[in-house]
């Protein structure tokens, strides 16, 4: 079908169909696109960049604190990943299997990895030698494939990109340490660049990693109530250096295992993003990874010297490290506030020729709707000012969100209400037992996401078996 | 093996043996380790910070004329692979396959991707409309793997890491156009970034890619006079379109094909620095892509006050926005000296408890081994000019040696008698049939590297067969 000119896309709303609102944002936004292939996806150059900048900023966070980039093999033979049972058990059975290369079966099968604890612990048996080597800091930053059975985009895809930190040092202390700088990494990320808040803690042995000695995670809400699983940082002790035999010579000179960790985000903070900040307009993105953190929107720009006004400010709040974008096609007015608003862009900046005869500029926020009329001389003030503000008032609204729609029961029968009324974060004691958790899912339909760091004592025994409690647990609805 | 002191380490000399050189250098600069996977590398820190380098200067000219990052899916579909007959009997026999999804066996088998142009088409032949939307310039960071029979690290390997750049225009001559930018971005980048002179040419239809119409190419003299093919740059017309059935509604309202081409750069860029700057004490790294540009050793650095004056000298080094380490490690000065020798770091400075009485510092040339003694408050001044200096000797170096080695012929026992003695790169002229190609092969042991941009006129006839001559090629040994 011939089509000129771009239409101002619809979207299905939030409170209509939440997971059509989500599906209908990453397409029209356009940030992915559906493959060929079931199952995987296509990261669009808007989506892509939305990435990139992810990347950047928690690529210089790993970096500050020394971790070093590698990269590994893409493949893993089938005897290298069943060195260590419980995570074979764990990724064998969603791995995609490479079984013949060109035109010759393989003596062995070899996943395309779904993970790479395996590879780091083979490469590090054979070179690590002394304690004089450790802590060797590593990441990685690759696509990973799980046979998934049913996915959607950014949440659940056969294929999504992310980061893989692994890491070895002297001591459990040491190992204990970097798992928890690690999730403070990730937490202090959310918070700063993607303005959204996350509840910290521990999983439960049920929902840990396969093959970990004890998970943490980052869990978000999103704007239906849902729990987002963001970011988890593992500790392994010294499981993996047994099973893969990576020893060093420590400082009394005999042979010892080194403690490891790894830690884990990936191309689902994009969804986590979407879910948190965005509207029936679309997308709404945090400034600090907006691929255009501003738009100028040239009014009438076919009158004399309206582009060359719009270029100038383009110009000037290029020259403050912004990324910015003069849309001079020639769509609509229209058109083109829909589109950034569809997109996300913080910030849209209209002028023309009245503004230019006042002197002025029309500075619109994406997240409040407010506009203000802005002296040109004052532009950079208030283009850095409204940016902050626009962070901010992000993080708070998101922030209480998660405080209004998190709740203490201590009846299961109250979760289960309140979960039929309104899915949210429950937080309740626990006894501890994997069969109270089982029942939990059963009775109330929620998982547990985290123990969390931040402990309260919500009461004296477990809401499911009526023992002693031990901790306090969050529980909710996961994607 | 406790192993707590560091060993000096030896590598085998260049001229006694340059492929046991070239892998020696690999391993002992930390740059690769060999994979439990046959044929696989992995990129160790060292290694994957000159990447790492790379990419990013790349990714900014890319960016510069308009390219915008996109992710596409590993795995490629046979039905996908097979719509374009040259490119699946090109990339076919060394596809790695994968045949099972988790317990599944897949209906169809898919390749893990060798290239993607597939991928890129079958994207546009759903997303493309409007002429409005051309060019689309798009490019992609990853890996790619393809199933080599022998391999040598960053050279030949089952998997490499590469961009590959994919674009469609609406003209064919923008397509054109296109083809020849990224060439010359190619050989820009590695005169300027990895002081490497290239020859720029077209690859001859025997040479070129599998699909395309024409190839273009880089071709750079490595030590041992043999070719290494750095860079290419493809131009498919619309062959891939029509196969793929990428329309879009032209101007004049009629459904048109797009002109695609693709282009690309790998790892084995890093092979091409070791082969062009190497030397008997290891790497040599131009500037640009070290990850450490400068090592300040402090010398008796239990003396008092060496260590904080070997710290002050790396602050102001970094200041300047270079990359700068101090090793204040137990390893004795000989071990250092011979540790940042063998990592090719351009620059080392100096700083002894004799040094500061005279307020001056040592710096050391990595690459002709010169001193200097240079006064405390010329050390900015004279890093930033030994640098530069550094950069353009190994550049004019480089250049001499391609220079010095490239010979014009006009009978091909000549050819073959030059190749005995030392291999070179020979310009012929040539008829253009491909049965001369092959001779040329059969009787002096060359290929045809390409047909340079800049011709000559060395005679009226074909070498091989005496018929007249069109175009002058330049032949050699190629990695």
């Amino acid at each position: 079908m011939a089509k000129n000119k771009k239409q101002v896309k619809a979207i299905t709303s939030m409170s209509e169909d939440f997971a059509q609102w989500y599906t209908d944002i990453c397409l029209k936004a356009e940030l992915v696109d559906y493959a060929s292939v079931k199952g995987f996806m296509i990261l669009r150059p808007y989506g892509y960049a939305i990435w990139e900048n992810m990347t950047n900023i928690l690529d210089g966070m790993f970096k500050k604190t020394g971790h070093q980039n590698v990269a590994m093999p893409v493949l893993i033979p089938e005897s290298l990943l069943k060195k260590e049972g419980e995570l074979v058990e764990g990724f064998a059975p969603e791995a995609a299997w490479v079984t013949m290369g060109g035109s010759d079966k393989l003596e062995e099968r070899m996943a395309i990895r779904p993970t790479s604890e395996t590879m780091f612990c083979d490469h590090w048996a054979h070179t690590l030698h002394s304690w004089r080597e450790l802590p060797m800091l590593y990441n990685q930053w690759c696509s990973v494939v799980r046979w998934e059975k049913s996915t959607r985009p950014f949440l659940r895809s056969r294929e999504f990109w992310w980061q893989e930190g692994h890491t070895i040092h002297e001591t459990a202390a040491e190992a204990e340490a970097e798992t928890e700088q690690q999730l403070n990494c990730y937490a202090d990320f959310c918070r700063d660049a993607l303005a959204m808040p996350v509840l910290k803690g521990r999983k439960t042995d049920k929902e840990k990693f396969a093959g970990a000695e004890a998970t943490y995670t980052i869990e978000a809400m999103m704007k239906d109530g849902k729990a987002l699983q963001s970011g988890t940082s593992h500790y392994f002790g010294d499981k993996f250096s047994r099973a893969y035999d990576v020893t060093f010579t420590g400082r009394d000179n005999t042979l010892q295992y080194p403690y490891q960790t790894s830690w884990g985000a990936s191309t689902r903070l994009i969804g986590a993003v979407i879910m948190t900040h965005g509207d029936d307009n679309g997308l709404v993105l945090p400034p600090a990874v907006a691929p255009i953190q501003v738009v100028v929107i040239p009014v009438a720009q076919h009158k004399e010297g309206v582009l060359d006004a719009a270029y100038a400010l383009e110009q000037r709040i290029k020259a403050l490290g912004l990324r910015v974008k003069t849309d001079d096609s020639d769509q609509s007015n229209g058109w083109k506030y829909a589109e950034y608003e569809m997109k996300g862009v913080p910030l849209r900046v209209e002028i023309g020729p009245k503004d230019m005869e006042k002197n002025q500029c029309v500075i619109a926020r994406r997240d409040t709707g407010e506009k203000y009329f802005v002296p040109l001389e004052q532009l950079e003030e208030k283009v850095q000012a409204l940016l902050v503000e626009v962070h901010d008032n992000l993080y708070e609204s998101a922030k209480q969100r998660l405080e209004e729609n998190t709740f203490a029961f201590t009846k299961v029968e109250d979760v289960k209400a309140a979960m039929e009324k309104h899915t949210c974060f429950a937080k309740t004691m626990w006894c501890g037992d994997e069969a109270c958790e089982i029942a939990m899912k059963e009775l109330a339909g929620v998982s547990s996401r985290c123990i969390p760091f931040e402990q309260e004592n919500l009461g004296e025994v477990c809401p499911v078996c009526g023992k002693p409690a031990k901790k306090m647990v969050v529980w909710g609805v996961a994607y």
